[in-house]
């Protein structure tokens, strides 16, 4: 039984008392407990893969803030890490593959890792972050989405433009689409053992998504978001898990990703919420959207600011807050107090 | 009198027997030739404020490409620089200024440079290149959106999140409101000195609107974007001066963009065109969409890629064809003679 299950309830349109509130990297860097957690484990890699450090991480924001969820710490790439790509961290760079996908030959091989052996570390962060949360708020499991991993995996690591991952999409999307096909077996797998292993809710990132034609999303990007969440387990022990899609910069194909079969979407800063609420009536929740550099302003702009975002979607169920992004390294804690203060009171006047 | 005025035509959507196409950035890194004469002018600065050089620029893609258009070479940056910002470019950061606007008494003092005295360089590069192109194809004056230059001016360069203007915006919305205010009159004037010179048509280009907000956008980048075309001069010995906004990433507010006074809206390529031809009905011409790293792809795929382009949008008038960004430095050129050759024949076909 959850102490606070307002994540859960309104993520699938269940009326809550208030709006709960989750912010996207909510456990790190901003944090100068994380950066001490971080610098025991000696790197980022090292923390990701120690669960108790990961779970030491994912209940640190809480014991600061009243948010109603936490969510695991991990990478959005422990999957092609697990296949083999052998993923490290450069300083300044970002996440690099030491092997990226460039042959024929490796695609044809690529093949979705064994959640339970290779991915243990994770499974096993879950299972003790479970325990260590006793109920509080419900876990959040994650992958990045198929096309997001793609990306990665051709390109060997971040990019502006992803040419060479756009490149192999237009030129050989035969390969392409064999990646993908892989790739969305692999974070079904993954979601589904993070469901077994505790998981309440379970997120997709398609942080990258966004940058494709329309056309192409519909087809490299959003095809294979409706594969794994077609395949998702959809309770255990009774319970409902939901899930949450979140295409960043996807507000043009809002009503497409709607149709995908999750339980909510995730909109970025760019989209006005309450039309974006209009958009897709009654087929989603909706989570969002405070664009994250309001974080750096003074408590009454952002407290105006949310406010903003509360007014816009209004009263009723299906929304849960969130920045339209990550939050940046550099926030102050103590604006993220105020804001996760204002959501709750703010919101409770809202729905009363 | 024009030879070739199929650019102007399509711009006031009136019939043209093909799509008329050029590229934003035509004239720049990814041509040996402009590398040439980026060398003898000993940098990129010294090369923008050479009228001679810029008109050898400007000119070098329409030697090698049956471009339907010349674009002024210069920088968005220019207004600012006029300013006293003190433009200067450092190796692999892009531009930066050595005074950026951070306090108020700087803010205060702001005042629209008097371009036929400050940005002399540019009118005469105008001038020149008119004289240069001898009727062969219309020159496209250009300037930087009031908010895109202001986010430059106070965060002093590029970069992720914009983080310092933004702050100002959400922090301090009437300093920044005083130097969009300036921005504005100053984009006008340029643009209507530019046209003076003998630009027939002006860009606006919004590169960073896309980042805000809805609200934010409405509020400190569209109402400005409208105050500058509602002060553009409308036409020059009785030709009319059609004007193109361009929101990178403002597919979203599309509708608004159209309603903004222009004549023509730029799409980048994460829009269908057709779907966004549909949005805007008659009201204004389209210029857009390819992905530009469709141009790394073997020139089949080009083809391919650009005639889903061209169908997408449909017969009739009003589409100018271009990439949804500007070309990148990478692109080979004879990928971009592919395309420009495919778009005339593909387009008469389609008009025909």
């Amino acid at each position: 039984m959850l102490e606070n299950d307002t994540l859960l309830r309104a993520l699938l349109r269940q009326p809550t008392p208030h709006t709960p509130i989750w912010l996207m990297r909510q456990a790190g860097r901003y944090l100068p407990e994380y950066a001490a957690t971080r610098a025991r484990a000696g790197s980022f890699l090292a923390l990701a893969k120690s669960p108790a450090l990961a779970t030491e991480v994912t209940l640190q924001p809480l014991e600061r803030f009243p948010l109603d969820a936490a969510i695991l710490f991990s990478d959005i790439l422990t999957i092609p890490d697990a296949m083999g790509l052998g993923l490290y961290f450069s300083e300044g760079e970002g996440p690099r593959f030491e092997r990226p996908l460039r042959d024929e030959a490796a695609i044809r091989a690529l093949a979705a890792p064994d959640p339970a052996s290779e991915l243990k570390y994770v499974l096993d962060a879950v299972a003790q972050i479970r325990a260590a949360l006793a109920g509080r708020v419900p876990l959040i499991g994650f992958s990045g989405s198929p096309f997001t991993l793609a990306c990665y995996m051709v390109e060997g690591g971040g990019s502006d433009d992803f040419r060479l991952a756009k490149s192999m999409l237009y030129g050989r999307p035969e390969l392409f689409h064999r990646i993908l096909a892989v790739n969305a077996q692999a974070v079904a797998d993954y979601l589904n053992a993070q469901i077994a292993a505790g998981a309440q809710a379970v997120m997709i990132f398609d942080t990258w998504g966004g940058m494709l034609a329309e056309a192409a999303y519909h087809e490299f990007s959003l095809a294979y978001l409706k594969r794994v969440v077609g395949r998702l387990v959809r309770s255990r022990d009774g319970a409902r898990v939901p899930s949450i899609v979140f295409t960043k910069g996807g507000g043009l194909w809002l009503e497409a990703i709607a149709d995908c079969g999750c339980d909510a979407v995730g909109v970025d800063w760019t989209i006005d919420i309450g039309a974006a609420r209009r958009r897709v009536g009654d087929r989603v929740a909706l989570q969002g959207n405070l664009d994250p550099v309001v974080l750096f302003s003074p408590p009454d702009v952002i407290r105006r600011e949310a406010s903003r975002v509360l007014e816009s979607f209004g009263p009723g169920a299906g929304h849960v807050f969130n920045l339209g992004h990550g939050i940046s390294q550099f926030t102050p804690p103590e604006h993220v107090a105020a804001l996760v203060e204002h959501v709750r009171s703010a919101s409770r006047t809202l729905h009363a």
